[in-house]
């Protein structure tokens, strides 16, 4: 294992410190390690919570900012922050109108999250929604999940219902459009490398040099079956069509299209990807109305990619067009 | 070797197919392998042309747009674009003003981008000045490079220049700009990993596991030394101290601080390398004036990173600050 850390135990307290270093426009609260706006809570406005295990940078602490989130809780590598620190979230960006947690299908964070929701609206009154994301096709129930995988949606409602909750919109149009984006978004990804959790320090899998793994966890969580390297075409189709299967999509529909990279895979190929999956959709007779390409959520350094699509309307594209500013979403005024 | 990727002699061209997909405001000329802005030549503004080798993306392409280059040519993977495209790029985006190339002090691009110039204004009488950007401590002379290599600075030319012609500025001070960047600005790298060219179809050098390279090259060439893995905090301490030690920097400057993933180094490594940076330029009495973390010049997917420091007026923050619209660097009106 070979990383840029010092202490594999403090990777995640260590980070904090160069995020709050970096953007002077968040805070940290590091004995919560919890990235929140500088300018929370806002009067009036519905406060976005969100948070899960560390590793899939720059989710969730990096979508901290006007537009988008108001408060992350940072996990250690992988694992669920605990209730203590999602109550200290919602109450601290709870502006009077209510706080939404958009919660990952985990096992672990589900439960953190409902038990923090119990308990700050015990303690102060808060009102709470909550929308799980679960979004990714490839299995049903796995390794720290019960249902599917909460994947790259995430993103997406992160983004939209935060732009949502920027114009004001009292908490259950804003729980609601969350909801819209995790109903009609689906994801699958696949693995050419592990990777190796710090205080582990050896893969958290073996992947032989020629095999890759279709269906892949965020957390290296077995996905549907290790298949021999295909090529970029080929792994496209692998992934897009289950995806399209699922929801199901249907010839005419428009799409937000996000390619993401697993961590250790370099931007050149998620392109290339990107160009495939294209061809595909056109194929289908899917429109392409929006885009995204990058890495987003992640697990360390992982090679591999994910497909998300997201059904749209023009309210969803309005919303993800709205200005956002934060460190790994920004554009607009 | 494992990348997603179909024909490895054919990546650059099938990324650049995913980059005309997914940016609609960015067009591509296939033959001359060209990124350009939709809206380009802009008239009366002085276009901003770089260009290199593949596999350090975003770096160019993903830098072109409003507020930053005009144009981007795409050579193949590690190897310089060739006169012929750099031309092409030139006449494109010639609005009468002139045009800036911007040109990584490597042997192949330089003779080429001179070339380039030389042929552009003999057919068109457009006016070319160029600024070479040298800005790697590590080492003098190289593998592709006669003097010292052109690293970080160049994303910080490419926006500072490029917010200064997007404001008007006549080709002399434009180039003035980009040159004081320039200037003012040093880098060194480390490698954790070797990175695959996928036409070579396995990794440039070799690394042992408890090893790494200090003062890499972005295409893989020998640094200062190899030295046996060492945590974080010593790490950026190689780093910066020799940057601080050339330039020189001083007590009371203030700089702009960029570190810069390799292309294989997840973010959250990324930002506990730059709180350890911070923390040593606040030690030597610098002021951190603003900073960039990521992954922006990247040697494909090589794990490791690389820290650039420029010292910074007001003016270089005003124009750093100014509104820039490209895949990768994307921020205000």
């Amino acid at each position: 294992m070979k990383k840029l850390i010092n202490d594999p135990a403090q990777v995640v307290q260590d980070a904090l410190f160069g995020i709050e270093a970096a953007h002077t426009d968040l805070r940290v609260d590091h004995p919560n390690k919890l990235v929140y706006r500088a300018d929370a809570p806002r009067p009036g406005k519905v406060g976005l919570v969100s948070g899960g295990g560390s590793g899939h940078e720059p989710l969730h602490a990096g979508f901290v900012g006007p537009g988008m989130l108001d408060a992350a809780c940072a996990g250690e590598i992988f694992t669920s922050p605990v209730p203590d620190q999602i109550v200290a979230a919602t109450k601290h960006v709870d502006g009077g109108a209510g706080v939404l947690h958009i919660v990952k299908n985990y096992t672990g964070d589900v439960m953190n999250f409902e038990m923090a929701a119990e308990l700050a609206s015990a303690e102060t009154g808060v009102q709470v929604s909550s929308v799980l994301v679960a979004d990714d096709v490839a299995v049903q129930d796995s390794l720290y999940t019960a249902g599917r995988r909460g994947v790259g949606v995430t993103v997406l409602v992160e983004k939209i219902a935060g732009a949502a909750a920027e114009e004001g919109r009292p908490l259950d149009e804003v729980t609601a459009i969350a909801q819209q984006v995790s109903n009609d978004g689906r994801s699958m990804g696949l693995a050419l490398t592990s990777c190796s959790v710090p205080t582990a320090g050896k893969p958290t899998f073996d992947l032989a040099e020629q095999e890759m793994e279709l269906g892949i966890g965020i957390h290296g969580e077995p996905g549907r079956e290790r298949l021999p390297l295909a090529p970029a075409t080929e792994i496209a189709s692998m992934l897009v069509e289950p995806v399209l299967a699922d929801l199901p999509f249907q010839r005419g529909d428009a799409v937000l299209a996000f390619v993401n990279g697993m961590g250790g895979t370099p931007l050149i190929e998620l392109y290339l990807m990107y160009h495939e999956v294209a061809r595909i959709l056109t194929g289908h007779g899917i429109t392409v109305a929006r885009s995204l390409v990058g890495s987003y959520i992640t697990s360390l350094e992982m090679a591999g990619c994910s497909v998300t699509l997201l059904r749209v309307d023009e309210e969803l594209i309005r919303l993800w067009d709205a200005p956002v500013r934060t460190p790994a979403l920004r554009w607009g005024a």
